[in-house]
């Protein structure tokens, strides 16, 4: 298993990233084109499903074990005024996770995945960000190494969320620091900010990107300097399931920001991944366009804690239902096109 | 159960047609607003559980027994080169379907739905709608009423769907006669035929046009003059089941065509139907934004046989998953906004 022992590692991992298996790629695409449907039919189900035989290396690949893992931390710029609710509703809410109440668990349920909530030191919030780096060094390497080790050996599919109040201003800076812009840009109502909210957001956000505007623009100076625990954890688990070709379906904007400071360094990182929605949260179409993402579903959903990429686990199983369960035109006895 | 025994009795039908009900609507809605999440932070996900409330009469309603049916029929138009496949291959499908190796099959039983199959006089395709009406009026009574009778009792959501080789042609006359527009508006390469294919197909659509334009253009005539009887089928399906207030969900560009004669007569048709998906064939977005409805899934999709449907089925079980496994603000012992 990868481990972040120190920066070095972290950036080593980062650079050098496994590619899927083309074999299986050509074997899932001759599969498709023989199915009993005019070519290309069944659209994007297609290329989900040849995506999934590349990164599982079978050409007629299953998910049998799917794992959704929502991480939770708490920041210092919560205490702002950022947020419509309460710091305390982080640990309310985990709580909530643990005894089966809150979105993620109903649609884990139906999706099929097992659901582990991963708490980052929640009675430690991480530094207000326009006064301090967010996190020490250590703090962020503890973070990414908590995100490496919630990919279970034998996961066919990581679903990845998470929870922690103040965390989409955390997102923006880490959006706009990444790949520029003003924090207007990448700022938006979270869990329903009012306007004033929003406009203290923006404040926040300009004010950390200009503390830490003469520190190094590297993913992990990005990640420490202006995340959470959460979003480094985020990070450290797309880039260890990548090591393992673990595909992973990317929840809403602040899973998304999570991976922009490693997709700034290498675009690569995101081929072993889906975005499973698009947010309402404005930030994220932009978001999802600078990483070169195409979203699944576009629901409305803002809610975060993985809950749109669990729902788009569902069309990932569509996919491979009919990969695997169609008939070819030989079996069925059909004609082919004239 | 609803019978089209006359043009008189479907027109009846058509015109008066029932409404949700607006106590489980109301009660949806609150129950949504007490869940452990921000308001209206699942999106869509929480208007589709206040709309199946509606339509079942129940603040929370379940999907237990939804039906998926795909209706077959043959095109006289067959015969002038409109299709990139053999007319055959609507029996070869059908077959493919009762055998269990089509996608609708995979994807029916992903979804829990069962699957009906409703080959309608595939030994008798439809006149050829540039010499004549497609259906006689007795012809297309029998197929309104072969749909109403494939609603089942009992049934808590219908999917339609359809097979039948020419009838994305069929489809398109059925979209001019009752939207407007040109052929080309309408006419795009439906399973795959190519750019001389697409250009017969127009020419057929206009033909169509012009032999039934002195016709009057209500739903009926335009349901019998140019469309099919799988087109007509759906068109009774969707009438019948709002008789029974079953919500539906209708598949892609030959499924929404089908209920265009009978929304251009009265909009309100759409009401208890949500449109799956937006197919990949162009006519089709511009046919849900005449029809009012925004699609579920966009995933360039294109097959047909309720398979676009049937994968939001899947959407509608995430809906009522969280709207009836979540638990309240006041249950999980969580704070509510500021």
């Amino acid at each position: 298993m990868i481990r972040f022992t120190d920066r070095a590692a972290f950036g080593a991992a980062l650079a050098k990233l496994p590619s899927p298996d083309p074999a299986a790629i050509e074997a899932a695409r001759a599969r498709q084109a023989s199915l009993t449907k005019p070519p290309g039919s069944l659209g994007r189900l297609e290329d989900i499903a040849c995506w999934l035989a590349g990164w599982h290396a079978e050409a007629r690949p299953r998910i049998e074990q799917a794992r959704a893992v929502v991480f939770a931390g708490n920041h210092g710029v919560a205490a702002l005024g950022v947020s419509a609710f309460p710091a305390e509703v982080t640990r309310q809410m985990v709580a909530n996770f643990e005894s089966g109440g809150a979105a993620i668990n109903a649609l884990s349920k139906l999706a099929g995945l097992t659901l582990e909530v991963v708490a980052l030191d929640l009675d430690r919030p991480t530094a207000d960000f326009t006064q301090a780096p967010a996190l020490s060094e250590a703090e962020c390497l503890a973070a990414l190494d908590a995100g490496a080790r919630a990919v279970p050996d034998g996961c066919d599919l990581l679903v990845l969320g998470e929870m922690g109040i103040a965390n989409s201003t955390a997102a923006a800076a880490l959006a706009a620091r990444s790949y520029g812009g003003d924090a207007v840009d990448w700022v938006g109502p979270g869990t329903g900010i009012d306007r004033a909210g929003i406009a203290r957001k923006i404040a926040v956000v300009e004010a950390g990107l200009a503390f830490h505007a003469e520190a190094p623009i590297d993913a992990f100076e990005t990640l420490r300097r202006v995340g959470g625990r959460e979003t480094a954890a985020i990070a450290g688990a797309v880039l260890a399931a990548r090591h393992r070709r673990v595909p992973v379906l990317l929840d809403g904007f602040i899973c998304c920001a999570a991976i922009a400071p490693l997709a700034a360094d290498n675009p690569a990182i995101v081929d072993h991944a889906l975005a499973g929605h698009r947010s309402a949260e404005p930030g994220h179409a932009r978001l999802l366009d600078r990483l070169g993402l195409d979203p699944l579903l576009s629901l409305d959903m803002r809610l975060g804690e993985a809950s749109g990429a669990a729902v788009a686990v569902l069309l990932l199983r569509a996919a491979l239902a009919a990969h695997d369960g169609m008939a070819t035109f030989a079996e069925a006895g059909v004609s082919g096109a004239t």
